[in-house]
């Protein structure tokens, strides 16, 4: 299985960071995992947020590979509040068979104001963790702990309690 | 505001503890708030689920100060998958209303197995941060991350975005 998780601005927080290394490392015997951190914005202080926004999706659409639309063999899925919900069973069991089709999954963390209209219309689907919100710093973390937990459940180990 | 969070067990993950520091200090600001980690029991690997969430659960409602049924001048908020769900604003709003009563708030994330059902008992309400399932140490950070965001939201302050 080869995943990309596509993250906008570095990780601010050491905290966030050393957990993420956490799981990478544990994720090493599971899947093909790459981590890009788009830099922040020169002068964005400067922009509107629909300009960061556009500016920054810019940016995804190059880690993806596309400039408009959806890629071909990729799959991508952006991690936002309106996305679908799932328990880790059913979100560990899309995964699997999403990766059957043997594309990469993009996974992208947007910035704090979101995506713009061109990553969403390249994206295949939407993945919400929680109908609450919480820091872009850290859903990255619960990504990785999420996905560690997939493949734990997919691999029929015991790290998952119903 | 007065708020207790009592977890079962220590925190594992320096990572965890650093993320919680954090946000404890940001939220001295807005509440008075202790943490309570009740240590592993002794002998577990000894002893069945239902045991280990039967000793838990003694330990949790001593905290709590109550040996069965509600306690009084206390909300006792127990974080469960099977709770209520709420966006961010929600709970914040939630939160403010149950805070007027003057009562401390107690919140508890417990161990592995869950919770006995003398602590389901003297539990006011069960809150979920997701459908998806977290680790036990993930829970506190998210607890933490999303109580500042509650306090800032309450207070109107720019930390989150709709």
């Amino acid at each position: 299985m080869k995943i990309r998780l596509i993250c906008v601005g570095k990780t601010d927080f050491s905290f966030v960071e050393e957990g993420m290394d956490l799981y990478a490392s544990r994720l090493k015997h599971y899947c093909k995992l790459s981590q890009v951190f788009i830099p922040a914005l020169k002068g964005a202080s400067s922009l509107s947020k629909d300009q960061i926004k556009e500016k920054e999706g810019e940016l995804i659409l190059k880690e993806i590979g596309v400039s408009k639309g959806k890629p071909s063999g990729k799959i991508v899925v952006l991690l936002d509040e309106r996305g679908e919900r799932f328990s880790s069973r059913q979100w560990a069991a899309r995964l699997e068979k999403d990766a059957s089709s043997e594309k990469e999954m993009c996974f992208v963390i947007g910035g704090a104001y979101g995506f713009s209209e061109d990553v969403y219309n390249c994206a295949n689907s939407l993945l919400s963790l929680s109908s609450m919100t919480f820091s872009h710093q850290i859903v990255r973390l619960l990504f990785m702990e999420q996905l560690y937990r997939a493949m734990t459940i997919i691999k029929g180990e015991p790290y998952h309690h119903d």
